[in-house]
C-alpha cells in the first residue's frame, strides 16, 4: 500500500520494521524480544540493518567485519578491518538509526563461526555517533532520496555478549560456541531466511509502482489526441487507438494484473509458512526453502517488470511523462534500485535456478527408489513446481512433441495449450541444463567453468519456471472468482491472461521454434493474436486500471485527472 | 563532445545555436541574417524555439497558435487561442530567452497558409516578460534540470511584418501571400527540414552518453570482484568474468562502437548535403529528403540504444550505479527524454518507414518503364538503401531462400552471410508491408485503418532498414581503416562487429526462423556464437573503451577510477 504513495517511506518502513525489528524477532531470543521489540515496533528505537559492505554486496557469506568475543570482559568487539569492510548503503544509517543489527564474522577463542548478527548502538539519544563509530552519508541517488543511506565504520566497538542475536548460534560466558546447525554455511542460510519477508515486500512495492505508472499512462493515452483521423472531420485520434501505443501499454497492463494474482498467492504462502501463530512452532525446512526460492524469483520478476513498465509508461507519455508533476519520473528513479537491493536479480534468479536443480536431483533420487520413470515426472511436477496440479498439468506428464502439436489445433487462445507449452518449456530448460552441466563435468571442466558456462541457462531456467508458475497460478485464481458479476469478471480477466501469456510466448517464440514446439505458422499467429487482443481489450483498458482500485487522489499526476 | 560532459549544457547549446539561430539561418532571409545572426551566435541575443504546444507535440502541422497579418498597421498579431495552444516544454523559455522563434498558423486576409516561423521578443533586457507575453516554468523534470523548459502564452502580441522568417513564404505590405512552394503541407515539411541537424546532434549526444555510461560500467566490471573462485585459493572473480555480466555489457559495448561508425557516416552526409559552402546553392530535394529520413531513423535508433545501454549500465553497477557520484543515474535521467523530443521515436520510425515506402513506389514506377524485374531490385537497393553497393549487396539481388541457406554453411562469423541476411530482411519486411497494405485497401478498409493495422510493421520496416544500413556501413568503414596497426585494429573491430550483428540476429531470430531463412540449428548456434564472442572479447573490453578516447577526467565516476 505504501508503494502506491511514497517509495522512500516504503523503504524506511521496511528497514525499521522488516529488517531491523525483523532481525531481532527472527534471529534473537526472548531476552532480545522483551528488551527491544516493542520499542522497535513503536519506533521509539530507530534501527538499521548493517549487512552490505563496500566490498561485499551479493556475496554476503564473505563479509569482512569481525565480531570477536573477549572472554576477559564478556564483551563482543565489533571491528571494520579495512576499507572494503565498511558497512555501505545502509538505509536509516546516515541520519536516523540509533542501533544497528551488524552482520559480522563471529570469532570465539580464535575460531571463526561464520556470519552472525550483533546489536550495536551507533548513536546517542541526541543523534551523535557513539565512540568508535564513524557514520557518513552515501549522498544523492537516482531516487529514494527520502532514505538516509549511509556508511558505518567500527573501530573496536565493544558491546555486551547478550547483544549477539543467538537463536541459531550461542556463545557461553567462557567463549564456548554452540549451535544446533553444524555447518557455518547452513547456519548462515538459515539466518538469511529471515530476509524472505523483505523480498516479498519489495516485489509488492515494485508491482504497486508499476500499476500506478501504467494507470497514469493509460489514463493519458485515453484522453490525449494527436493527428486528425483521415475523413474524420478534423477529429483527432486518441493515443490508445494507435496500434503501436496499444502494443506498448496493454501487454504490460495485462502482465501487472496477472502478476497481482501470483503475488497474492505468494503472500498467502508466506503467511502460511512463516506465521508463528498458525504454525505454533518454527517453520519446517522444506516449505521454508521452497518459499525462499519462490520469493527470490518473484522479487526478480516483479522488479524487472517495474523497470520495464515504468520506462514504457514514461515514454508513452512523451514530454509529459518526463515532468516530475506527473510522477512517473520519480516512480522510475525510486524503483530502479529494486532490481539490485534485497538481492541482485541476476543472483536471485540463479538462487532459484539452483533450488530447481536441487529439487530435480532429490526427485530423481526418490524416484530411483520407486523405480518408475513415469513417477519421476509426476513427482517432479509436484515437488519443484510446488503448485496444485491444475487441469493443464495433467498433460505435462510424458508430454510429447506430437501431443503439443496436436493441441495446437485448438488455436492460441486455448488455455490448455498455453499452459502446456509453458510447463513443457519449464521442464525442458531444466533438463537440458542438467544435461549440459553433466557433460561438461564429465569432460573434466572445473566447478567454476561448469557453472559459469551455463549461467545464462540457469537464469533462463528460473524465468521459465516463473512464467509457467505465474500463468497457472493466475488461471487458477481466475477460475476461483465467484460472487455477483463474476462471470463477466472471469471473461475479462481471461482475455487479460491471454494477452499476458501470448505476449510472453511471442517474445520467447524463437525458443519454441528452435525446438519444433510450435510451427512457424503458429508463431506468426501469435503476433496477430496479440494485436487482436490489444484491439479487443482497448475499450476495457480503463476498467482494468479501475480494478487496481487506486483511490483517485493517489494517482497524483496532473495528466491522469 | 558536450554530450560526454553535461547534457543540460548540450541541450541549452542546441536550443540557442541549432534551433534558434538555426531557424533564423535556414528560414530567414538576408535582413534577418544581418540583424540577428551574429548576436545569436555570440549569445548576445538569447533565444528559444517555440514550436511544441500543450495540445500538439508530434502533430506540429496542426499547431493552434495564430500569426495574423494586420494590413492596417503592417504588423503580425501572435496569439494563443486556448489552453491547448500554449507553447509548452520550450527550452530556454523559463529563464533565459529574450526572443522566441514562434511557429504559428499564418493568416493573411482571412486565409490560412499553414505553419510559419515568426520572431517574437518575449523578455526585455532585464529579463521581465514583455506586455502580452506570459511565461512560466515547467518545473522539475526526470533529468536535464539545467535546462529552463518553460511555457509561453501570447495575448495579441504585435510584431513588425519583417519578423516573419520569409524564406519559403512571404507577406507583402498589403497582405498578399506568396510562396515558391504551392502546397501548405509541402512548404511546412520544407520548413521542418531545418530540424535535420538537431536530430543528428541528439543522436550523437545519446551515443556519447551511452559510451560514457558503458565505459564506467566496464571499468567497474573489470575491477569489482564478488564470490571466491572455487579452488582459487580465496581469490574472488571479477564481474566481467561472469557470463551473465559479459552478456549484459559486451553486446551493448559492441553496438556503441558500431553505431559510432554509422553516426560518423551520417555526419559526413549531413555536411555533404547541407553545407552551403560545399553546395554553393540550396540543397537538392532528393538527397535532402533521403538525409532527413535517415537522420530521423538514426536519431530513434541511437536514443533507443542510449535508454537501453544506460539502464543496463546502471543495473550492472548495482548499488554503486544508483549513487549520483557515479554519474550513470544522471546520464540516464538526462537522456531519457531523448526518445521523445526532436520527434518521438515511434513517430520518427514511421516517418522513415513511409519514406521507404515512397522510394519503393518511385522505384517500381521507374522500373516499370525499364520493364525488367531484375532492374527493380537493383535500383531499389541503390535508391532506398542509399549506400555504396558493398560486396554483400551483390548477393541481395534476386536472393533466394536456397542461396541464403547455402551461405549458411560458411558459419555465423561469415560477414557475407550476416549482411545478406540483414539485407534480405530489410527487403522482405518492406515488400510484405506493401502487400498487406494493398490487400487491406483492396478489401475496402479506410485510410486510417490500413495504416493503423500495419503500424507495428511500418516501425519494423524502419528498424530492419537501419539494422542493415548500420551493419554494412560499419563493415565498409572497418575495411577502409589503414595506417599503422590497422591490421590489428581491423581484426578487433571485425570481432566487435560480429558480436553486434550476431546479438542482433539472435534477438530477432524468431523472424528468420518463421520464414525459414535460418535453420533451427543455426538459430541455436547464434546463441553459442554470442557467448563465445563475449568470452573472446572479454580481455579486449578495456581496449574498446579506450578507443572511445574519453579523457580520463571526463568519466568523473569514482567507481571508474
Amino acid at each position: 500500500m505504501l508503494g502506491h504513495a511514497d517509495l522512500s517511506l516504503t523503504i524506511k518502513a521496511g528497514v525499521q520494521w522488516g529488517l531491523f525489528a525483523g532481525s531481532i524477532q527472527a534471529l534473537g531470543t526472548a531476552k532480545h524480544h522483551e528488551r527491544y521489540l516493542r520499542d522497535a515496533v513503536e519506533t521509539d528505537l530507530l534501527g538499521c540493518f548493517a549487512m552490505t559492505e563496500t566490498g561485499h554486496g551479493s556475496d554476503v557469506a564473505n563479509l569482512a567485519t569481525t565480531a570477536t568475543y573477549d572472554e576477559a570482559t564478556g564483551e563482543i568487539v565489533v571491528h571494520t578491518p579495512g576499507p572494503d569492510a565498511r558497512k555501505d548503503y545502509i538505509g536509516n544509517a546516515a541520519q536516523d538509526a540509533r542501533m544497528a543489527v551488524v552482520y559480522a564474522q563471529l570469532i570465539t577463542k580464535g575460531e571463526r563461526h561464520g556470519v552472525h548478527a550483533v546489536l550495536v548502538p551507533v548513536r546517542d539519544e541526541a543523534g551523535n555517533a557513539l565512540p568508535g563509530v564513524t557514520l557518513s552519508d552515501c549522498g544523492r541517488k537516482m531516487g529514494l532520496n527520502g532514505v538516509d543511506n549511509g556508511r558505518i565504520v567500527f573501530d573496536q566497538v565493544r558491546v555486551p555478549r547478550e547483544n549477539l542475536l543467538d537463536r541459531y548460534g550461542q556463545v557461553a560466558e567462557d567463549g564456548t560456541y554452540s549451535s544446533s546447525i553444524a555447518s557455518d554455511n547452513a547456519r548462515f542460510f538459515t539466518t538469511l531466511g529471515a530476509l524472505v519477508k523483505g523480498r516479498v515486500c519489495i516485489g509488492g512495492a515494485a508491482l504497486a509502482a508499476s500499476k500506478t505508472g501504467l494507470a497514469i499512462a493509460v489514463r493519458y493515452a485515453e484522453s490525449r489526441r494527436q493527428f486528425p483521423r483521415p475523413g474524420g472531420g478534423g477529429e483527432e485520434v486518441t493515443l490508445l487507438d494507435y496500434r503501436t501505443h496499444q502494443r506498448r501499454l496493454l501487454p504490460l497492463l495485462a502482465r501487472s494484473a496477472v502478476l497481482s494474482l501470483a503475488q497474492d498467492e505468494l503472500v498467502a504462502e508466506l503467511h502460511r509458512v512463516t506465521n508463528p501463530v498458525l504454525l505454533g512452532a518454527a517453520p519446517s525446512p522444506g516449505p521454508q526453502k521452497a518459499l525462499e526460492a519462490k520469493a527470490a524469483g518473484m522479487k526478480a520478476l516483479l522488479t524487472w517488470h517495474a523497470t520495464e513498465a515504468l520506462q514504457e509508461a514514461r515514454e508513452a507519455c512523451g514530454g509529459a511523462g518526463f515532468l516530475s508533476e506527473n510522477r512517473i519520473a520519480q516512480l522510475k528513479g525510486d524503483t530502479d534500485v529494486f532490481t539490485t537491493f534485497e538481492g541482485d536479480n541476476t543472483v536471485l534468479a540463479q538462487l532459484l535456478g539452483k533450488h530447481l536443480l536441487a529439487t530435480y536431483r532429490d526427485t530423481l533420487k526418490q524416484a530411483g527408489k520407486l523405480g518408475a520413470a513415469r513417477a519421476v515426472t509426476t513427482s517432479l511436477v509436484d515437488a519443484y513446481a510446488g503448485r496444485t496440479p491444475a487441469r493443464a498439468l495433467a498433460g505435462f506428464v510424458g508430454e510429447t512433441l506430437a501431443d503439443l502439436r496436436r493441441t495446437e489445433d485448438a488455436g492460441p487462445l486455448d488455455r490448455d495449450w498455453q499452459l502446456r507449452l509453458l510447463a513443457h518449456r519449464e521442464r525442458r530448460v531444466l533438463e537440458s541444463l542438467v544435461a549440459r552441466m553433466r557433460k561438461r563435468s564429465a569432460a573434466g571442466a572445473d566447478a567454476f567453468t561448469v557453472v559459469n558456462e551455463v549461467q545464462d541457462h540457469l537464469v533462463l531456467a528460473a524465468k521459465a519456471h516463473l512464467d509457467a508458475h505465474v500463468a497457472s497460478t493466475a488461471a487458477a485464481a481466475i477460475e476461483r472468482a465467484d460472487g455477483e458479476g463474476s462471470e463477466r469478471a472471469r471473461a475479462l480477466l481471461g482475455r487479460v491472461l491471454d494477452l499476458h501469456v501470448l505476449a510472453q510466448l511471442e517474445a520467447d517464440r524463437a525458443w519454441y521454434l528452435e525446438r519444433g514446439l510450435i510451427t512457424p505458422a503458429r508463431s506468426r499467429e501469435l503476433t496477430s493474436a496479440v494485436n487482436a487482443l490489444c484491439a479487443q481489450l482497448r475499450p476495457h483498458a480503463g476498467r482494468v486500471v479501475d480494478a487496481f482500485a487506486l483511490p483517485e487522489g493517489w494517482l497524483g499526476a496532473s495528466i491522469a485527472r
